[in-house]
């Protein structure tokens, strides 16, 4: 065996310690294995994307190759930055396409984020759990991620403004707030709306900037008549993407903050990569020109539904009753909440030897919390396959009940004890 | 007249300061209008992009779907780095395809370069003048820019040997030297194989890592025989693009370097924007594995070495004779320097209002330097084109003469006194 030391260790800097190294990429090997059923990704389904209607359109792209071919500019394409604008004010959000950004899907829009606002050390307020892409994306720039937990009607406004307010008295000022109001990643549950005016009261009773992450905001099983938190909070920094209405391979995600914030963001996107590429930027203008993509997020939306329902119903006949779940009305994603002393992560290992995959609850959070809880994903999965993941999962997990019910018995005293005295000090 | 503070400076980063406001970025608009003749870009020639053959392997990419058009691994496509592995040893180099990272454009290879190795503060070397996107990248870190000056055979070795002992004396380690060696970005200069040798002794002796960015390596106007930094040093990092070889528009570039090096690059990328476009992937190694992109590239540079030999003669015939300028053996730029009492960037309105455009020499360096030069486009104008800019631009060069002659004689006195003294302080 050689053991190798990097000689380049000196060189990095200080923020490559802060980088975690991906689960999702970790697994992405382990979840293309054929033999696996993977609830791991939150890959869109193949069969969702239109590939006749970009056939359609390409021509035209091609047709127009001196400008999808040659550089762009780099807030992106101003016919795109057009169509984006409609698509908005059909939600009732005033924005120009001045005001709009195009970005590598929305993850850049959240690297971006890390790199206009936050210095080493800096608090960020996000949902407890959250999108792990975000929390990456927040912690190469070394933010420190403030976890504000959730219940069935998204982040609690009260443990928000609480969290503020101690913030407040030790004269902490966290750079944003960021929130995934629909169909959030990873627990599918929505803010709703009394909450969201809560949310946008609290914002602005402690002067802190949200952000609003809308990723999955065309994924509802049913309309989604909730308002953004864009519209209800004119100045509020909005985020989303056409890769899971569209098509992720595309890399098209925008972001629209007010102007004097916009003229950053652009500043550090040329610096970052140029220009969002102008060839998959055509070919989606010329799709949204063409056809509605309203109608085609609404197809992909029932096809979830449908994976969504067989999923909830195979955990139901299946897993055991101290397992709870969330019962999400769109997005991707299902939440599993297992008793206090699993270890998710430790199962891991177990579960793909079972060949089924999922994400750990702690990829969610960065401090350590989230360990008995996993997500699913059932957008990726036929209906069979769901069915049978779910029992190949649930025989992990009642094997993992057997052994920390054994264990459990001997140190629960002991672990309460701790308990209570961590969530005191949590205070 | 409205003046508005911006509310939200309280909390930017402090790194938003250090991002420039680039100046290629400003002259698009005024370079994209039809009146002015902009030698400003650095954008290929629309004709150069192999429109039809892409139109021919573009069934192919989207009878792939399921590939093309979802998420693919942070990496990149598999079968790219192959292809890519390929082309490196046919130049001599020995890199696996495990070892290649595919980025947006050579440009994010660049900023992951900052984002990995670049505290506040730190040192990064290179060549005096250099790629304006690779110091605004550095500097959107922090990065403090020690620029080596050039002369005909590139970077200086032994000011390059001095800067890096001074440094020493000093206990600063520089993160990286930083160099362009085939037809250099902004001055179309090529590193001579001896200045080549001497550089990667320089390297070894002082231990500072070694990056090469190739960008331009395919567009000799005749065969480049010389070998890349990469053949004389395994572990130098070395990144390219297909940009100005196959299309800008696709945003595919490659880095590649030590794999705990690449380790870094590769966790970083994926916090920054997931993953490179696997559509555009597809559609370039469909035509990598169809066509021989050495020819595409050769026919690209035989269609610039025309527009720079009519530029070099336009030059030749119209500016006056306190002017020189390079004569590129390959690549997009010459590099004019004017007599040290030029202002360039003043000069560039009085150079718009004559309807034609350029870039300050100052936006390549970090410091103030480069004022009395300017960078000039070939690759994008026709040979009538060229000549009418030229035209238009010496008759703004000679103006300035004028006004900057009679306002010399007064001052040169007193300039010169404290230019040679500024000399000494800098040694």
């Amino acid at each position: 065996m050689e053991i190798r030391l990097d000689v380049w260790e000196k060189f990095y800097a200080q923020r490559v310690r802060s980088i975690r190294p991906s689960i999702v990429r970790m697994l992405f090997a382990a979840a293309s294995r054929p033999d696996i059923i993977s609830f791991a990704g939150g890959m869109p389904h193949p069969r969702s994307f239109p590939v006749k209607e970009i056939a359609q359109v390409i021509k035209e792209v091609l047709d127009q190759a001196d400008i999808s071919l040659q550089y762009g500019p780099s807030e992106g394409l101003w016919e795109l930055r057009e169509e984006i604008s409609k698509l908005m004010k059909e939600r009732e959000m005033n924005v120009h396409p001045e005001e709009i950004l195009i970005t590598d899907g929305a993850q850049q829009g959240l690297d971006l984020l890390g790199k206009i606002f936050i210095n080493p050390g800096e608090a960020v307020v996000t949902e407890g759990p959250s999108y792990v892409g975000a929390l990456n994306a927040f912690l190469s720039y070394e933010a420190r991620i403030v976890s504000v937990p959730m219940d069935e009607e998204g982040i609690t406004s009260e443990l928000l403004d609480e969290a503020l307010t101690l913030m407040e008295k030790k004269k902490e000022k966290p750079k944003f707030i960021y929130l995934i109001p629909n169909y959030q990643n990873p627990t599918g549950l929505s803010l709703s709306l009394k909450r969201r005016k809560e949310i946008v009261e609290i914002a602005d009773k402690h002067q802190v900037p949200l952000v609003e992450d809308d990723a999955y905001g065309y994924l509802g099983f049913s309309p989604n008549t909730l308002p953004t938190l864009k519209k209800l909070k004119e100045d509020a920094i909005y985020l989303n993407t056409f890769s899971k209405i569209f098509s992720p391979g595309m890399r098209i995600g925008w972001l629209t903050a007010p102007k004097p914030v916009l003229e950053k963001f652009s500043k550090a996107k040329e610096a970052e990569n140029l220009c969002p590429s102008p060839f998959t930027q055509k070919v989606l203008v010329a799709y949204l020109k063409r056809f509605d993509i309203k109608n085609q997020a609404k197809k992909v939306a029932q096809m979830y539904q449908e994976r969504c329902q067989a999923m909830l119903e195979a955990l139901e006949e299946n897993f055991p009753s101290e397992a709870t779940w969330t019962k999400p009305e769109g997005g991707l994603f299902i939440w599993v909440t297992l008793p206090d002393y699993f270890d998710t992560t430790e199962m891991l290992a177990k579960a793909l030897e079972a060949k089924v995959a999922y994400i750990p609850g702690e990829a969610f959070y960065a401090d350590g919390r989230g360990k008995n809880s996993i997500r699913l994903n059932f957008s990726y999965s036929e209906v069979d396959v769901i069915w049978e993941g779910i029992k190949r999962l649930n025989k992990v997990v009642k094997e993992q009940f057997k052994i920390y019910k054994a264990f459990y018995k001997i140190n629960s005293s002991k672990k309460e004890k701790a308990r209570s005295k961590s969530l005191k000090e949590e205070k």
